[in-house]
Protein backbone atom coordinates (compact mmCIF):
# COMPACT_ATOMS: atom_id res chain seq x y z
CA UNK A 1 0.00 0.00 0.00
CA UNK A 2 1.23 3.37 -0.73
CA UNK A 3 1.13 5.78 2.16
CA UNK A 4 -0.26 9.39 1.24
CA UNK A 5 -1.11 11.61 3.73
CA UNK A 6 -0.79 14.36 1.09
CA UNK A 7 2.92 15.70 1.63
CA UNK A 8 5.24 15.96 -0.31
CA UNK A 9 8.47 15.32 1.52
CA UNK A 10 10.89 14.24 -1.73
CA UNK A 11 10.51 18.26 -2.38
CA UNK A 12 11.15 19.10 1.26
CA UNK A 13 14.13 16.84 1.32
CA UNK A 14 15.34 18.28 -1.79
CA UNK A 15 15.03 21.64 -0.68
CA UNK A 16 16.58 21.00 2.41
CA UNK A 17 19.69 19.54 0.13
CA UNK A 18 19.46 22.87 -1.79
CA UNK A 19 19.22 25.30 0.67
CA UNK A 20 22.43 23.56 2.62
CA UNK A 21 24.27 25.22 -0.28
CA UNK A 22 22.18 28.48 -0.91
CA UNK A 23 21.18 29.86 3.32
CA UNK A 24 20.49 33.36 1.95
CA UNK A 25 17.54 31.71 0.13
CA UNK A 26 16.07 30.55 3.02
CA UNK A 27 15.97 33.76 4.80
CA UNK A 28 12.04 33.95 5.07
CA UNK A 29 10.39 37.29 6.14
CA UNK A 30 6.53 36.82 7.14
CA UNK A 31 4.12 39.63 7.75
CA UNK A 32 1.37 41.18 8.96
CA UNK A 33 -0.41 44.52 8.66
CA UNK A 34 -3.15 45.90 11.45
CA UNK A 35 -5.39 48.70 11.78
CA UNK A 36 -6.83 49.63 14.94
CA UNK A 37 -11.18 49.45 14.71
CA UNK A 38 -12.17 50.84 18.44
CA UNK A 39 -12.12 49.64 21.35
CA UNK A 40 -9.52 46.95 21.84
CA UNK A 41 -10.99 45.28 18.24
CA UNK A 42 -8.41 45.39 15.66
CA UNK A 43 -8.22 43.81 11.86
CA UNK A 44 -4.88 42.44 11.05
CA UNK A 45 -4.41 41.48 7.48
CA UNK A 46 -1.36 39.04 5.92
CA UNK A 47 -0.72 38.05 2.25
CA UNK A 48 2.75 38.84 1.17
CA UNK A 49 6.42 37.50 2.40
CA UNK A 50 9.80 37.25 1.59
CA UNK A 51 11.62 34.10 0.59
CA UNK A 52 13.80 32.24 -1.59
CA UNK A 53 15.77 35.48 -2.35
CA UNK A 54 12.02 37.08 -3.52
CA UNK A 55 8.83 38.49 -2.67
CA UNK A 56 6.24 35.80 -2.24
CA UNK A 57 2.23 35.60 -1.78
CA UNK A 58 -0.12 33.52 -0.60
CA UNK A 59 -3.09 33.01 -3.43
CA UNK A 60 -5.19 35.38 -1.31
CA UNK A 61 -4.84 37.78 1.56
CA UNK A 62 -6.69 36.42 4.82
CA UNK A 63 -8.28 38.80 7.20
CA UNK A 64 -8.18 38.51 11.06
CA UNK A 65 -10.39 40.29 13.52
CA UNK A 66 -8.96 40.76 17.26
CA UNK A 67 -11.14 41.88 19.93
CA UNK A 68 -11.79 40.87 23.91
CA UNK A 69 -14.63 38.93 24.92
CA UNK A 70 -17.56 40.59 26.87
CA UNK A 71 -16.22 39.98 30.20
CA UNK A 72 -13.82 41.95 29.90
CA UNK A 73 -16.02 44.86 28.79
CA UNK A 74 -15.23 44.51 25.16
CA UNK A 75 -17.37 43.61 22.12
CA UNK A 76 -15.92 40.21 21.42
CA UNK A 77 -15.38 41.00 17.35
CA UNK A 78 -12.79 38.72 17.06
CA UNK A 79 -10.63 35.72 19.12
CA UNK A 80 -8.74 37.40 21.82
CA UNK A 81 -4.72 38.10 21.02
CA UNK A 82 -3.35 35.71 22.77
CA UNK A 83 -5.47 32.74 21.57
CA UNK A 84 -3.97 33.23 17.99
CA UNK A 85 -0.78 31.75 19.48
CA UNK A 86 -2.98 28.30 20.04
CA UNK A 87 -4.73 28.36 16.72
CA UNK A 88 -0.42 28.72 15.43
CA UNK A 89 0.49 26.48 17.67
CA UNK A 90 -2.13 23.68 16.64
CA UNK A 91 -1.58 24.16 13.04
CA UNK A 92 2.01 23.91 13.36
CA UNK A 93 2.10 20.76 15.43
CA UNK A 94 -0.40 19.33 12.85
CA UNK A 95 1.54 20.13 9.86
CA UNK A 96 4.41 18.23 11.51
CA UNK A 97 2.73 15.04 12.57
CA UNK A 98 1.47 14.69 8.75
CA UNK A 99 4.78 15.33 7.39
CA UNK A 100 6.64 13.40 9.72
CA UNK A 101 4.51 10.46 9.18
CA UNK A 102 4.98 10.65 5.32
CA UNK A 103 8.42 10.62 5.69
CA UNK A 104 8.09 7.53 7.85
CA UNK A 105 5.54 5.70 6.22
CA UNK A 106 3.08 6.14 8.52
CA UNK A 107 -0.58 6.34 6.83
CA UNK A 108 -2.64 8.99 8.75
CA UNK A 109 -6.35 8.70 9.33
CA UNK A 110 -7.00 11.44 11.39
CA UNK A 111 -5.28 13.86 13.51
CA UNK A 112 -6.94 16.17 16.52
CA UNK A 113 -5.56 18.28 19.20
CA UNK A 114 -7.14 20.24 22.14
CA UNK A 115 -4.96 22.93 23.12
CA UNK A 116 -5.02 24.80 26.25
CA UNK A 117 -3.49 27.80 27.56
CA UNK A 118 -3.52 28.88 31.69
CA UNK A 119 -3.65 32.18 31.99
CA UNK A 120 -3.93 34.29 34.92
CA UNK A 121 -5.34 37.86 33.97
CA UNK A 122 -4.13 39.58 37.10
CA UNK A 123 -0.56 40.08 34.79
CA UNK A 124 -2.02 41.91 32.37
CA UNK A 125 -4.39 43.75 34.48
CA UNK A 126 -1.71 45.02 36.44
CA UNK A 127 -3.08 43.16 39.13
CA UNK A 128 0.16 41.65 40.56
CA UNK A 129 3.25 42.24 39.70
CA UNK A 130 4.50 38.59 40.10
CA UNK A 131 2.05 37.47 37.84
CA UNK A 132 3.42 37.51 33.88
CA UNK A 133 1.17 39.09 31.31
CA UNK A 134 1.43 35.76 29.49
CA UNK A 135 0.02 32.46 29.28
CA UNK A 136 1.38 30.43 32.60
CA UNK A 137 1.41 26.83 30.54
CA UNK A 138 0.58 25.59 27.54
CA UNK A 139 -1.11 22.10 27.16
CA UNK A 140 -1.41 20.49 23.62
CA UNK A 141 -3.19 16.67 23.55
CA UNK A 142 -3.47 14.82 20.16
CA UNK A 143 -5.77 12.02 18.98
CA UNK A 144 -3.92 9.99 16.30
CA UNK A 145 -5.74 7.25 14.05
CA UNK A 146 -3.46 6.04 11.98
CA UNK A 147 -1.57 2.52 10.76
CA UNK A 148 0.88 2.49 14.01
CA UNK A 149 0.82 1.25 17.15
CA UNK A 150 0.97 4.16 20.26
CA UNK A 151 4.54 4.13 20.46
CA UNK A 152 5.27 5.26 16.92
CA UNK A 153 2.10 8.03 17.17
CA UNK A 154 3.87 8.82 20.38
CA UNK A 155 7.38 9.35 18.25
CA UNK A 156 5.60 11.07 15.58
CA UNK A 157 4.31 13.80 17.89
CA UNK A 158 7.69 13.77 19.55
CA UNK A 159 9.39 14.75 16.41
CA UNK A 160 6.94 17.21 15.13
CA UNK A 161 7.79 19.11 18.56
CA UNK A 162 11.15 19.10 17.96
CA UNK A 163 10.59 20.59 14.43
CA UNK A 164 7.99 22.62 15.24
CA UNK A 165 8.80 26.65 14.59
CA UNK A 166 5.78 27.78 16.66
CA UNK A 167 7.05 25.46 19.42
CA UNK A 168 10.78 26.76 19.73
CA UNK A 169 8.82 30.78 19.18
CA UNK A 170 6.91 29.59 22.24
CA UNK A 171 8.84 27.55 24.56
CA UNK A 172 12.22 30.03 23.61
CA UNK A 173 12.73 33.45 23.95
CA UNK A 174 12.38 35.98 20.79
CA UNK A 175 13.90 39.24 20.20
CA UNK A 176 10.93 41.19 19.75
CA UNK A 177 11.26 45.51 18.61
CA UNK A 178 8.19 47.71 19.06
CA UNK A 179 9.27 51.49 17.52
CA UNK A 180 6.91 54.20 16.27
CA UNK A 181 7.61 54.99 12.54
CA UNK B 1 -13.60 67.45 24.75
CA UNK B 2 -14.12 63.63 26.26
CA UNK B 3 -11.26 61.42 24.97
CA UNK B 4 -13.30 58.21 23.65
CA UNK B 5 -11.63 55.54 22.34
CA UNK B 6 -14.08 52.62 22.58
CA UNK B 7 -12.11 51.22 26.08
CA UNK B 8 -14.16 50.90 28.93
CA UNK B 9 -11.18 51.67 31.37
CA UNK B 10 -13.13 52.03 34.44
CA UNK B 11 -14.27 48.68 33.86
CA UNK B 12 -11.22 47.50 33.49
CA UNK B 13 -9.53 49.07 36.93
CA UNK B 14 -12.73 47.98 38.79
CA UNK B 15 -12.20 44.19 37.60
CA UNK B 16 -8.21 45.35 38.42
CA UNK B 17 -9.41 45.97 42.20
CA UNK B 18 -12.01 43.26 42.54
CA UNK B 19 -9.48 40.50 41.16
CA UNK B 20 -6.87 41.21 43.67
CA UNK B 21 -8.70 40.11 46.47
CA UNK B 22 -10.29 36.96 44.45
CA UNK B 23 -7.16 35.68 42.12
CA UNK B 24 -9.05 32.23 41.69
CA UNK B 25 -11.18 34.02 39.37
CA UNK B 26 -8.47 35.48 37.53
CA UNK B 27 -7.62 31.85 36.21
CA UNK B 28 -8.43 31.79 32.84
CA UNK B 29 -8.23 28.90 30.35
CA UNK B 30 -7.92 29.71 26.36
CA UNK B 31 -9.04 26.93 24.16
CA UNK B 32 -8.68 25.61 20.69
CA UNK B 33 -9.15 22.65 18.60
CA UNK B 34 -7.81 21.54 15.66
CA UNK B 35 -8.69 19.21 12.67
CA UNK B 36 -6.08 17.82 10.13
CA UNK B 37 -7.28 17.89 7.20
CA UNK B 38 -4.29 16.98 4.38
CA UNK B 39 -0.71 17.57 4.07
CA UNK B 40 -0.06 20.36 6.39
CA UNK B 41 -3.72 21.37 6.13
CA UNK B 42 -5.50 21.75 9.40
CA UNK B 43 -8.29 23.38 10.94
CA UNK B 44 -8.75 25.11 14.03
CA UNK B 45 -12.08 26.14 15.83
CA UNK B 46 -12.27 28.81 18.98
CA UNK B 47 -15.08 29.39 20.72
CA UNK B 48 -14.93 28.44 24.33
CA UNK B 49 -12.90 29.34 27.34
CA UNK B 50 -12.76 29.54 31.02
CA UNK B 51 -12.58 32.39 33.18
CA UNK B 52 -13.96 34.46 36.32
CA UNK B 53 -14.66 30.91 37.84
CA UNK B 54 -16.84 29.76 35.08
CA UNK B 55 -17.37 28.23 31.59
CA UNK B 56 -16.97 31.01 29.29
CA UNK B 57 -17.73 31.70 25.26
CA UNK B 58 -17.49 33.87 22.28
CA UNK B 59 -20.43 35.13 20.94
CA UNK B 60 -19.18 32.78 17.57
CA UNK B 61 -17.02 30.26 17.16
CA UNK B 62 -14.56 31.02 14.62
CA UNK B 63 -12.51 29.00 12.16
CA UNK B 64 -8.73 29.21 11.04
CA UNK B 65 -7.35 27.58 8.06
CA UNK B 66 -3.60 26.81 8.84
CA UNK B 67 -1.32 25.51 5.82
CA UNK B 68 1.88 25.99 3.99
CA UNK B 69 2.53 28.59 0.91
CA UNK B 70 3.47 26.71 -2.35
CA UNK B 71 7.00 27.39 -2.31
CA UNK B 72 6.77 25.03 0.32
CA UNK B 73 5.06 22.26 -2.05
CA UNK B 74 1.99 22.55 -0.28
CA UNK B 75 -1.47 23.96 -1.10
CA UNK B 76 -1.63 26.93 0.56
CA UNK B 77 -5.25 26.33 1.93
CA UNK B 78 -4.61 28.97 4.80
CA UNK B 79 -2.13 31.41 6.51
CA UNK B 80 1.43 29.50 7.51
CA UNK B 81 0.99 28.45 11.56
CA UNK B 82 4.09 30.94 12.82
CA UNK B 83 2.08 33.89 11.03
CA UNK B 84 -0.49 33.22 13.37
CA UNK B 85 1.53 34.49 16.52
CA UNK B 86 2.17 37.93 14.01
CA UNK B 87 -1.52 38.44 14.19
CA UNK B 88 -1.90 37.57 17.78
CA UNK B 89 0.94 40.03 18.65
CA UNK B 90 -0.14 42.90 16.30
CA UNK B 91 -4.20 42.82 17.70
CA UNK B 92 -2.82 42.78 21.58
CA UNK B 93 -0.01 45.44 21.05
CA UNK B 94 -3.06 47.47 19.10
CA UNK B 95 -5.37 46.80 21.86
CA UNK B 96 -3.09 48.10 24.43
CA UNK B 97 -2.25 51.45 22.64
CA UNK B 98 -5.80 51.87 22.95
CA UNK B 99 -6.29 51.01 26.33
CA UNK B 100 -3.45 53.07 27.50
CA UNK B 101 -4.10 56.08 25.51
CA UNK B 102 -7.79 55.71 27.17
CA UNK B 103 -6.52 55.80 30.58
CA UNK B 104 -4.21 58.69 30.13
CA UNK B 105 -6.49 61.00 28.44
CA UNK B 106 -5.20 60.49 24.81
CA UNK B 107 -7.45 60.49 21.60
CA UNK B 108 -6.29 58.24 19.26
CA UNK B 109 -6.99 58.93 15.40
CA UNK B 110 -5.70 56.08 13.66
CA UNK B 111 -3.41 53.34 15.12
CA UNK B 112 -1.39 51.05 12.47
CA UNK B 113 0.92 48.42 12.55
CA UNK B 114 3.17 46.06 10.26
CA UNK B 115 4.74 43.38 11.96
CA UNK B 116 7.91 41.27 10.32
CA UNK B 117 9.18 38.23 11.70
CA UNK B 118 12.44 36.82 9.94
CA UNK B 119 12.18 32.87 10.16
CA UNK B 120 15.34 31.10 8.90
CA UNK B 121 13.66 27.87 7.61
CA UNK B 122 16.92 25.69 7.79
CA UNK B 123 15.65 25.01 11.07
CA UNK B 124 11.99 23.45 10.20
CA UNK B 125 13.94 21.62 7.38
CA UNK B 126 16.66 20.10 9.51
CA UNK B 127 19.23 21.44 7.21
CA UNK B 128 21.25 22.99 9.66
CA UNK B 129 21.56 22.05 13.56
CA UNK B 130 22.76 25.43 14.85
CA UNK B 131 19.32 27.24 13.61
CA UNK B 132 16.81 28.07 15.65
CA UNK B 133 13.34 26.19 14.01
CA UNK B 134 11.05 29.83 15.42
CA UNK B 135 11.76 33.25 14.30
CA UNK B 136 15.15 35.17 14.49
CA UNK B 137 13.40 38.31 15.46
CA UNK B 138 10.59 40.41 15.30
CA UNK B 139 9.90 43.67 14.50
CA UNK B 140 6.95 45.83 14.57
CA UNK B 141 6.50 49.13 13.48
CA UNK B 142 3.70 51.58 14.57
CA UNK B 143 2.28 54.40 12.77
CA UNK B 144 -0.09 56.08 15.37
CA UNK B 145 -2.03 59.58 14.56
CA UNK B 146 -3.23 61.02 18.35
CA UNK B 147 -3.51 64.34 19.90
CA UNK B 148 -0.48 63.71 21.68
CA UNK B 149 3.25 64.83 21.00
CA UNK B 150 5.69 62.32 19.69
CA UNK B 151 6.78 61.38 23.11
CA UNK B 152 3.62 60.45 24.28
CA UNK B 153 2.68 58.17 21.44
CA UNK B 154 6.14 56.75 22.35
CA UNK B 155 5.33 56.06 25.74
CA UNK B 156 2.05 54.30 25.14
CA UNK B 157 3.40 52.34 23.36
CA UNK B 158 5.89 51.34 25.44
CA UNK B 159 3.58 50.99 27.93
CA UNK B 160 1.41 48.36 26.00
CA UNK B 161 4.91 46.50 25.38
CA UNK B 162 4.92 45.97 29.10
CA UNK B 163 1.13 45.27 29.67
CA UNK B 164 1.01 42.56 26.81
CA UNK B 165 -0.08 38.66 27.08
CA UNK B 166 1.33 38.16 23.60
CA UNK B 167 4.47 40.33 23.92
CA UNK B 168 5.42 38.10 26.94
CA UNK B 169 4.76 34.66 25.35
CA UNK B 170 6.58 35.31 22.50
CA UNK B 171 9.87 37.39 24.61
CA UNK B 172 9.98 34.38 27.41
CA UNK B 173 9.94 30.84 27.38
CA UNK B 174 6.44 29.50 28.21
CA UNK B 175 6.00 25.64 29.28
CA UNK B 176 3.99 23.80 26.04
CA UNK B 177 3.36 20.02 27.16
CA UNK B 178 2.09 18.06 24.54
CA UNK B 179 1.19 14.48 24.77
CA UNK B 180 -0.72 11.57 23.13
CA UNK B 181 -4.37 11.01 24.40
Amino acid sequence: MTVDNGVNVQALLEAREVLKGAPEAAQFVWRASSKWDNGVHSTTKVEKFFGLGQEQSHKSETVFAADHPEVFAAEDNGITPIEYLLVGLAGCLTAGVASVAQNRGIQLRSVEATVEGEHDIRGILGADSDVRNGFNGIKVVFNVDADATKEEIEALVAQSQKRSAVFDALTNPTDVTVEVA
